[in-house]
């Protein structure tokens, strides 16, 4: 028996948080709106260069008697031994709960875009080499062990992941982003969110939406962008993230789309999310992003101004601080400005998601870890590995001279061959921290690809010069970082795709001195132009910030341990200019007599090579012709004809030769992942629903049109296998947020 | 008398032309809305890539009969005689009219834009050196003598000027637009149109809509837009041109607007031209822009299905063919797939157009020019001068070199220096034709930059080696073509704003060869990145393709005759890299912390130097605070402080500090050219109404809202000089097509 519903746990959420809401004063309802980031004063300007905002000193006593909604990065803001940290964050939290007279801690988020972003925690490969792997079932497998992780210190919502559909290259949150297809970001996103609500943790869709469009990669420009290419390219993986991954949380964009910031916007947070898609989970805004509606924005002339704009468009968290949502908007309430009803809304929401993680439970108690807590455990760096493994991409072996033989002697030059650096990810630990001093940073183990290389080939000599050696492995890459502080990385765009700090000099000079056969090693957050070494290079492996294991995965991947199966989640450019391109483009403005300009790349999306050999065998569907509202199954074999085992990446494109809006060329609707050893065969049956052939015909109008459509198996988004013929027949047919959204794979190895 | 109505002179256009419709087959309509291009066979691929949809044989006899629409390029095609030619068009039109029962010929259409596109007609700057002049007045001029030689041999159409607001100068017909502002952009192309209308030609609004800002800068790429940003930038120059300089026709855009092509977009052509802004002239297709529709967006199946689209969207006339409003049409319509009401409401447009020129009634003759035809008579030359004066830029003087020294050793070098193809656009006679050699291609006089500083300079060396001269004049420039001839012109686009051809490396060295002092002049059409030499140039003047009379302008500038008038119609970047930019930008995504790039130009939108010195005094306004539907006088005393005659360009810009939806930092929103000899002084006096406040605040609803706002008097984007502070008071106004959209200026010389 309690005294209140609200703390009786046989009720559902909804009673229990609508009846603490009508308990709560007004200053106690905005409380949980807001969010206080106590160790940042510490770090100065590192943390964000907003960071004046949340660095004026909190009062503490004078805030918490009301309560607290959240607590920004416990464990992110300095290198704190992690077993002290969750105790630290205990004690903290106990602190809060026993401030307010409700009993109520706060909801301590955290970043984990790589992994936990924390002091000695894992450092994962960053998300476009999730996408490289085309193995949602492994990120799944990843983004559990970090929820599980994290979930043992005390955090309850984790910031990621990012959804946000590569646009332009250039921009630096690239390697934040999974890929430049939305079916491939979609699945991968939805497997990450999988895994983390799995474990426990709020997973934060983000950013909501369009902000990988920004006007020539420039971090936080406008997005041109109308209503048919964001239903269909932009908002994909909310949609699937949201119904199939059961993301909890959704963090607004910090830009604006044709005019309309998103954070103040009801169409997008409330008509579209709430109305149609019904998420009934967290809006929590982008850090400082409230008050940007009037810095940088310019549609508010004040903090008030700015929250009340927010509250209404649908945003119910202020994040990392209280500039708007605390005493601006309690004023605007009290004077009648703002409605309290949309206080109301958002406190319940935010009540509401602390009640399903038993914050308001009688019995709550702060999590205290058994023991000492340990955020890289053998488990945890063995998932590292295999992911990063399985990103490797290599893109070309011309010469055939990969694997490295054994006995070679191997000039290892560039910056990056004995730099562990480029293995890391801007949301990392130490990057995000900007901590200069990597050893006292890191906290985790970090092998170069230079002392990895020297573990898996103990019989070369490493040491050679590119004159006198058998074969020169060049080692170009990124350094992530934040705001300025990299090349890659938030706030690190790029003017152009030329490979950056004179890398692409260091190149030209190298291939002029020797005459040995060059391999290029990328370790890059984005992919760049290529196409000026195209034909002199030996081969060329590419990876994207591949973590803590990426040395060892990128080295096996060079010797020939580890087959490459790693495939582009985003077009190689042969030009460092003509940005913006994907390779979601119609007919016009590709190759031809209009322009001069071939955007063609020089690597595909979906390319990736194997040291192994495969036949595509047996291509087919169960029918040809199939209503609008029905599937078929598409069938292929794949025999792996080499010698060695190796894994093919089927993927599965739709091309729609007519149709009532203009469609890109193809658009992958499919993908299968296929380990195979040598002499093996699998069949591979996609699950094919003409769901999946549906485009947004108007705004707000996805319909599945009869008529021909192709689907094309393929081994890249340009080397297409077998076209599948299929005609759609019967009525047209209008579908919506429940529609079919994924393909299913099956594959089947075959007994000879 | 007459027989029928429609041959009553007496009546009005609208009934004429209704009952000549009343009379004709369905063939004889179809006929009025289709086309031929007579001329183009002989030229094969040169005339477009496209010209195997016309280049096959057109059976004259078989077509005639029913009657012609219209007729394309008549002297466009190759280099004939004008007398001759005249005569040719006439007989030709006598032959039409013979053919059909009604007795009608065709409208006969011409290219003008930088000029009538003919040999030997006289060849002006191009549209972004008209915007570089900032004087309408002139523009018109311009044009009117444009259509009266145009009318003089029979044309009746003229298919400019081009009215796409600049968004991203690697597009190659960034040379064909005035600028990257819409309000300069609507004002001189409002003021080309009101020129050619008064001569008696229908003018052609192109391309509508959003044509410029196709992605990546590549022609024909999809545009990614909203409503906004097209309300607010792509459609204001339409809008005005359309009602303040009467433009009787508006072509069709070949790009998609967020997936909907421009021609099958009953939205835009129907929905917003004709019902919302009440236009009542032809709509015109782009050529092969309706077999478009089917070949590369593939919205439609078919030549029929592709016709229907289009002109079920509004587009009355297919130019330059009958691939698809011919016979397919026909077809569809004796099938009902096809409402005739459709071809009849285009049908009336065409009539009703032809009735007002005069090509309907009884005593219609063909147009034969008395006495031999004369297209560059020295008037034409001496207003080509006059434009081409006033369009030159000069952007830097830091080491005072200018004007050079009538005694100077001067080396002049780079690769235009005695290139007349500098000075021509690509759509002047020759480069459109494609004809190779430019001698027998010109027909008209066209100096070299060095024949015409030869002529200015007669004391000077024009001889020396950059080693042992005074001072280098550094002469680089495009090579204008068609569909990859050159570097700029249409299908000539740039993946970055590197100086095309080597001529980056050629300043280089240059630079590094020498230590005199190197004055840059820039014969381009498009801006070219320049920060690489920032401060390494003593001077830097810009010009976009002068014309005929280019050479004596920019030498005229070079030597001090001329003052230097002209200022940039589109901004000039530090880097090459960083498109799509323009001076339109809102603050999130200009310099600072939220990304490393920094977009500032190196030279602003607006900005350029005199010989001459000028104060600005008194700036102010009649009052700080005018109703949402008043208006204001803001005036401003600038005066010549130096010691010779010259003209400053006063600017007023916009600046809204908060508004509903994202703004730029500032817009032009009026300007004048104010001539002063020395010492001299003249009022500005801009006659500013709330209505040029007025911005998009959601699709279809432009309002001026109350509040501040902030007028600023500048000599360029970025150079302010005053700022004046306005309050807009009273009610929000929705205000519509029927707004005030010109700042009138008002400049009167002070007597001291």
């Amino acid at each position: 028996m309690h005294h209140h519903p609200w703390q009786d746990t046989s009720r559902p959420s909804e009673e229990r948080a609508a009846d603490l809401l009508s308990r709560m004063t007004l200053e106690e309802k905005l409380a949980q709106l807001s969010s206080i980031w106590p160790g940042s004063e510490a770090e100065g300007e590192d943390v964000a260069p907003f960071q004046h905002e949340v660095s004026e000193a909190v009062d503490l006593d004078g805030l918490l008697p009301h309560g607290l909604g959240q607590l920004t990065r416990p464990f992110g803001t300095a290198p704190v031994d992690p077993t002290e940290g969750a105790r630290a964050l205990a004690d903290f939290q106990s602190r809060v709960a026993a401030a307010n007279r409700f009993g109520i801690p706060a909801l301590a988020h955290e970043e984990c875009l790589t992994g936990f972003t924390a002091w000695q925690a894992t450092v994962f490969p960053t998300p476009l080499a999730w996408g490289a792997t085309f193995d949602p079932a492994l990120v799944r497998e990843m983004s559990a062990a970090i929820g599980a992780s994290m979930r043992s210190v005390g955090i309850h919502q984790g910031l990621s992941p990012v959804l946000d559909v590569v646009r332009d290259p250039r921009w630096g949150r690239t390697e934040e982003s999974i890929g430049e297809d939305p079916y491939l970001v979609a699945t991968v996103a939805t497997a990450y969110v999988a895994g983390l609500e799995s474990a426990g943790i709020v997973a934060t869709l983000k950013h909501f939406a369009g902000y990988s469009a920004s006007r020539g990669g420039r971090n936080h420009a406008p997005v041109s962008i109308g209503p048919r290419e964001l239903a269909d390219v932009i908002l994909p993986p909310f949609e699937m993230a949201l119904r199939e991954g059961g993301a909890r949380s959704v963090m607004h964009a910090y830009n604006d789309l044709d005019g309309v910031p998103a954070a103040a916007s009801p169409d997008l947070l409330t008509g579209l999310l709430r109305e149609e898609w019904g998420f009934t989970g967290t809006v929590v805004a982008d850090y400082f992003g409230i008050s940007f509606l009037e810095r940088n924005h310019r549609v508010a002339d004040s903090p008030a101004r700015a929250g009340a704009l927010a509250l209404a468009a649908g945003v119910d968290v202020e994040l990392p601080s209280v500039r708007c949502y605390g005493e601006p908007l309690l004023k605007a309430v009290r004077s009648g400005e703002v409605s309290e009803e949309l206080v109301d809304r958002a406190v319940l929401r935010v009540l509401r998601q602390k009640c399903e993680l038993g914050l308001l439970d009688p019995d709550w108690k702060p999590t205290v870890p058994e023991g000492k807590v340990d955020l890289d455990p053998p488990a945890m760096r063995e998932l590292a590995r295999r992911v990063a493994e399985e990103s490797v991409v290599l893109l070309d072996n011309r010469r055939d001279v990969l694997p490295l033989s054994p006995t070679a002697r191997i000039a290892v030059v560039g910056p990056y061959a004995d730099e562990r650096s480029a293995m890391l990810g801007c949301y990392t630990f130490p990057r995000h921290v900007g901590v200069e001093h990597p050893d006292l940073a890191l906290g985790v183990e970090i092998p170069t690809l230079l002392d990895s290389l020297g573990a898996e080939l103990p019989g070369a000599d490493l040491t050679a010069s590119p004159e006198d050696a058998d074969i020169v492995v060049a080692v170009l890459g990124d350094r992530s970082g934040l705001f300025g502080r990299g090349t890659s990385g938030e706030g690190c765009d790029a003017e152009d795709l030329t490979l950056p700090d004179g890398q692409a000099a260091f190149l030209d000079e190298l291939l002029e001195r020797t005459d040995k056969p060059v391999v290029l090693v990328l370790l890059t957050g984005r992919p760049y132009a290529l196409g000026r070494w195209d034909g002199r290079l030996a081969a060329v492996v590419q990876a994207f910030f591949p973590g803590e294991e990426g040395g060892p995965a990128v080295a096996g991947v060079l010797t020939g341990r580890i087959d490459p199966s790693g495939r582009l989640p985003v077009s190689v450019p042969r030009g460092n200019g003509g940005q913006p391109w994907t390779y979601l483009a119609p007919p016009l403005g590709l190759k031809g007599a209009a322009s001069n300009l071939d955007p063609t790349p020089l690597y595909p999306f979906g390319h990736g090579l194997s040291y192994t050999t495969f036949a595509w065998e047996g291509a087919g569907a169960d029918t040809d012709a199939l209503p609008t509202d029905g599937g078929t199954r598409v069938r292929l074999t794949v025999r792996n004809t080499g010698e060695r085992a190796g894994t093919e990446v089927v993927q599965l494109y739709l091309h729609d030769p007519v149709a009532r809006t203009v469609q890109p060329v193809s658009r992958l609707v499919g993908y299968a992942r296929v380990a195979l050893e040598p002499g093996q065969a699998a069949e591979v049956v996609f699950d094919f629903h003409a769901d999946l052939a549906s485009y947004t015909e108007r705004p707000g109008r996805r319909i599945v049109e009869p008529g021909a459509v192709e689907l094309r198996l393929a081994a890249s988004s340009a080397d297409v296998r077998h076209t599948v013929p299929l005609t759609l027949t019967g009525e047209e047919r209008t579908v919506g947020h429940d529609r079919r959204m994924t393909c299913g794979a099956e594959v089947r190895v075959l007994r000879p």
